[in-house]
């Protein structure tokens, strides 16, 4: 009943280009992964991977934060948070200098749900193991300080477990309890992958998680439930 | 370096006016409660412990939440995102149904850090052990569906982990991340106390907590740091 989270230690630089799950596995084979393990893998090395870097000259940085912006929620001074492609709401669309090599820029992935699935069938397929994935990145929230991981991507899990219908131990129906099953693993993996260790894969073991795999999209909010669309925009 | 986290089964009811350190005691102990554990609590059973159980009957559940309320930051219908007096931005401020005896709501703790310091030092005196305390409670987000435990309460560890100044692999300083560890912890403790299964306590092990400890209410972002200040209100 216990869950475990593992570091996955001893992986090399990613480079453009690198097959994720071949480069993945003796670190994970060598970690003792184990069937209904979830692999949790960063942002930072999923986007090295596809080769979603791009050089901070040039273009620079605001104007690759502009391309990957759908639409600005909120603004003070250099500090925008924007809405991306994906339906996710973070600062600068995602689009970071940290992990990478100097005067470099990752981008998010076109489709970390999709990103995640591939991961998820060639780690099966070259572990022969029954694995899940999800691929998390570190966002600031509304009326909080400081970070945690959430999801961006997640395949072979539920992203969301609706525990609307059971009843609380009082019997009493639970009213509105959806739970962000896949943003509970990110962060639980930010215990073990503190973004200085240079840890960018981590294992949860023992999740539980009922009903059918839903991807990391279904944790947008859509427009319509969504009250916090515009934020303050200050120059 | 891995993290475990292992619910703490067989506790009784919680009921107001118990010592809550008196009554986890013996929970603990048979969860084999080592030094450095984090102890993580739900807001529900210090509530209870606290007293603060009121009546639906009489005054109703929506002047409760009136009470409870410093500011309305959002409202769609019977749907209200209140800022609490402890600035927690949260739906009904914080007055809730589930868990509690028909008739009845549980109100947040008065001064949750408070709670979770004499839980700590309680603790502390009784298993003879060096412990820490996280008191969670279930929060939506902003733009993201599903809910996940975040820190309202936290004693014996830092709620913000400040890693700026140090450097990422590459050797590039980090650039503003401070880690919310206290919701980190909180999130993770949600994978094991799915809220339907009556496991209103968790243990939290092998956490790496550098620097002094930090109360939750430094999770709190202040007013003039918060782009988000106000949502829709729509009657």
């Amino acid at each position: 009943v216990s869950v475990e989270l593992l570091p996955v230690e001893g992986l090399p630089e990613i480079v453009p280009g690198d097959d994720l799950a071949d480069v993945l596995t003796p670190s994970l084979r060598a970690a003792g992964a184990r069937d209904d393990d979830v692999v949790v893998v960063t942002q930072k090395i999923v986007s090295k991977a596809e080769g979603r870097v791009v050089p901070e000259e040039g273009e620079g940085r605001r104007a690759w934060v502009e391309r990957e912006t759908v639409r600005v929620v909120a603004r003070r001074g250099d500090l925008v948070i924007a809405e991306t492609r994906h339906g996710f709401v973070c600062a600068n669309a995602g689009v970071d200098a940290s992990n990478v090599e100097d005067g470099f820029l990752t981008l998010l992935p076109e489709d970390p749900d999709d990103s995640a699935e591939r991961l998820r069938s060639g780690l099966e397929q070259r572990l022969g193991l029954r694995l899940a994935v999800v691929i998390t990145d570190t966002f600031g929230r509304a009326w909080r300080r400081g970070l945690v991981n959430v999801a961006i991507g997640c395949a072979g899990l539920p992203s969301l477990v609706d525990l609307r219908g059971k009843t609380d131990h009082a019997g009493r129906v639970l009213e509105a309890t959806i739970v962000a099953l896949a943003d509970e693993i990110a962060a639980a993996s930010g215990l073990v992958m503190a973004k200085a260790s240079r840890v960018p894969v981590a294992i949860v073991r023992g999740v539980v998680a009922d009903g059918e795999p839903l991807p990391a999209h279904e944790l947008v909010r859509p427009p319509e439930e969504d009250l916090f669309r515009r934020g303050a925009v200050e120059d």
